[in-house]
């Protein structure tokens, strides 16, 4: 139920967009206005879902399922987007690599932001920088700092509390002298002059390790990788590891990141055995990624923002909300453009699966039809034999309430992969991927065909 | 001042994802923080700005400034992108086109729509189909039916109340009769036949014209433009004008927008001397309404969402925040890549204004420096004589409040309309535009020359 003082400003709003002749019971109509009576079927959330199946069937009142029309796209599309956009970075850079969402400030504003951390999530996406978002949806919170902290420090004298306790002991010793101790051994090891590391990029890691001596993660771009940030992050992180803590690893956001990242492994082998972690950032995309794969690289994790939340193969999805259905009688929309034309009619739809596990074919049906049977199954159009069928469509709300269990970001997250998981390779590889089969049944091929021919308009039926 | 309760629960929740080493002083330190001692300098909102200029400079303490990166970033990046694109559309439709934003289904979710409807207004549309956006920040709610609508009707017989009221009388007739009446002398005159219209179609329009008999305007591509959508949608506007109202026009939603318009014009001139409008839409963008503008149409407003809200040519815009001064010192960032590096310090930035009253230069100075001088000015690497020079930079929040007036949307609107008129033509241009020249004073120049050479690694030198 609205709360009756906004309905009010609501309603008051309106009559002063509306013609004056506009009849007072439809204010009253909107007044009284509730959902109790639509029906909403869905796919499940985080189910890889292919072009000419409707993601959802809404039922009821035709003028209250019209208002809903822009509410329904407005929080699809884009979550559709997003999440299958994620989906595709995490096929391009594997199971086993850390991806990070760091797109709020080239979202939408603050909310694009929030609904894109939430669906980068869902898509297979590990964390985002997006603290709110962390907040809200219980998102894994990860980052590392800005360039600006490193701006920020001229040289180590500037760092005033310098005592350091051992990760095991209350014993405290002096870290940049320490640190710097280490610097002297590493420089030569690392091919470069010790007067040629910015002693204020050092400074600023001495403060991270300082504070945080358990997760140090160094941006090493701010002057020169190799000849600056690489030995000023291993100092630091040795004099860590002196003492017992563990460093985590780097950030690159510039620069060859293929070569780059091989370079910094290897210095990282010639000082220690580490297991250090190295991130990359800077305007990745996803073709980024396949590029980077084939070059070989040594990136354990990929921040990724502006590509990420703008999506630029396709900047929007472009979903659309259909009558198909009055009073059981079917409803099409023919248009100027053979692509806008709908598919009418109340619509059941199936996935069929191999005995692989791999999804065959989705099925449309009239919903009279009885559902399509595990093991073989013939039609003029089509031959499959289903190992299993799953019935794509549930009821989400019905009779005023939520009506199915609604799972937690993380079972989202999972169920995205493992219905991925469903999905044969070559459908799902970057160049050139086989096109899914989405079918209908006869029944409903002839139906559609009848009315199309009923529905033409006399001069295109020669 | 935050809410405090609110307060607690952000710091609760920070606990949770730092380090458990997090110094307790740190928490103390975010409890009691506020902006009272920033101070924010910008560029006028709906300022024409071009690369290279900083559009903000932010003064304070460094931990809150670096705190404001996001936020900042967030509110500036995606707004001035979407206005910027709004403005480029107005552009190319001319001052004497109507533009309407219709693109809440496809933004970044419902508060991404907000921000699209609010700043395309600013950039120089019209009006939008988003009604919350309309009732919060004023902008003229515009938008015509769903292809619904018309698909929801079979037939005139579905009518109920049929009797409209004359304009400038208490008469009563049957508004149906009337207009069916209307569609017999109609269809000879547009050369189609009368069993060729759809009744449906006819109904729908019926309904529309019955309920708001002095809005009507019809979506007329849901069947077939000419042979259906254009008859029936005169003849009940012949049947309105016949008892004192008048329609407003049609809108197409597919097609060939160029041909069909010119199309529906003729049509509408064999009928009778009109002013209806003619309304596009159907995923137009820029290069469309050149396109069309090269063949020729007869379009009176444009309906635009997708390649609106989300920008095709640049997805995302990418603003940065960058430190560059700390305690008088310069900061300058070099990066791996050239293009990633800042240009260090304070500055101020002065627009330069010729004779003609358009811009001839964008000019940063040190803060120092005196500021350009209307008439004659030279030096080494530029000239120019200025009849005017604006400074760009306002201070915004100083002493924790707003300090300067802060235009409402419609002013914004129309300096952004009156900002671009000060840009020449070549400027503004779609292909190949001119560069606008942005420059830096000598001072300036020799000052981050300097910079350059003291900070570049030694090994770059040579």
């Amino acid at each position: 139920m609205r709360n009756p003082p906004a309905l009010h400003v609501d309603l008051e709003y309106l009559r002063t967009i509306l013609p004056p002749h506009t009849e007072e019971d439809y204010f009253e109509y909107l007044r009284n206005l509730d959902t109790g009576s639509v029906t909403l079927y869905a796919i499940d959330e985080g189910t890889v879902v292919f072009p000419k199946v409707p993601l959802m069937r809404i039922e009821g009142p035709l003028p209250i399922v019209q208002l809903l029309e822009t509410t329904l796209l407005t929080l699809v599309n884009y979550a559709s987007l997003v999440a299958t956009n994620a989906a595709r970075f995490r096929m391009a850079a594997g199971a086993d690599k850390a991806l990070l969402e760091f797109g709020l400030r080239r979202a939408q504003g603050p909310d694009g932001g929030l609904s894109a951390s939430r669906y980068c999530y869902i898509g297979g996406f590990d964390g985002t920088s997006n603290v709110l978002a962390g907040k809200l949806f219980g998102i894994p919170v990860k980052g590392t700092h800005a360039h600006a902290f490193v701006n920020s420090f001229n040289g180590v004298e500037e760092i005033k509390n310098r005592k350091l306790k051992k990760a095991n002991s209350d014993e405290e010793l002096d870290f940049p002298d320490l640190t710097l101790s280490w610097l002297d051994k590493i420089c030569p090891i690392l091919g470069v002059l010790n007067s040629e590391t910015n002693k204020g990029e050092l400074a600023a890691f001495l403060s991270y390790g300082l504070a945080f001596p358990d997760s140090l993660l160094c941006l090493v771009d701010t002057y020169d990788v190799i000849r600056s940030g690489i030995p000023n992050f291993c100092a630091v992180a040795m004099a860590l590891n002196d003492i017992g803590y563990r460093a985590v690893g780097v950030r690159l956001d510039s620069g060859d990141l293929a070569y780059l990242s091989v370079v910094v492994r290897k210095s990282f082998k010639k000082i220690a055995e580490t297991n250090l972690t190295i991130v990359a950032s800077n305007d990745i995309n996803e073709d980024t990624i396949h590029s980077l794969n084939q070059q070989g690289h040594s990136i354990d994790s990929f921040g990724i923002g502006t590509h990420l939340v703008t999506c630029q193969k396709q900047p929007a999805l472009g979903c659309v909300y259909k009558l198909v259905e009055v009073n059981k009688e079917p409803r099409i929309k023919l248009s100027e453009d053979v692509d806008k034309v709908t598919m009418p009619g109340c619509k059941e739809v199936y996935r069929l699966y191999g005995q692989d596990g791999n999804a065959l074919v989705d099925l449309l049906q009239k919903p009279e039809e009885p559902a399509p049977m595990k093991g073989s199954r013939e039609s003029k159009r089509a031959y499959v034999s289903p190992a299993r069928v799953e019935a794509l469509y549930k009821p989400y709300w019905r009779d005023g309430k939520i009506c199915q269990y609604l799972p937690t970001l993380k079972e989202l997250r999972e169920k995205a992969q493992n219905s991925l998981r469903h999905i044969r390779t070559d459908h799902k590889r970057a160049l050139n991927p086989t096109p899914y089969k989405v079918s209908v049944s006869d029944q409903l091929y002839y139906f559609i065909h009848k009315l199309w021919l009923v529905n033409a308009p006399i001069g295109e039926l020669s």
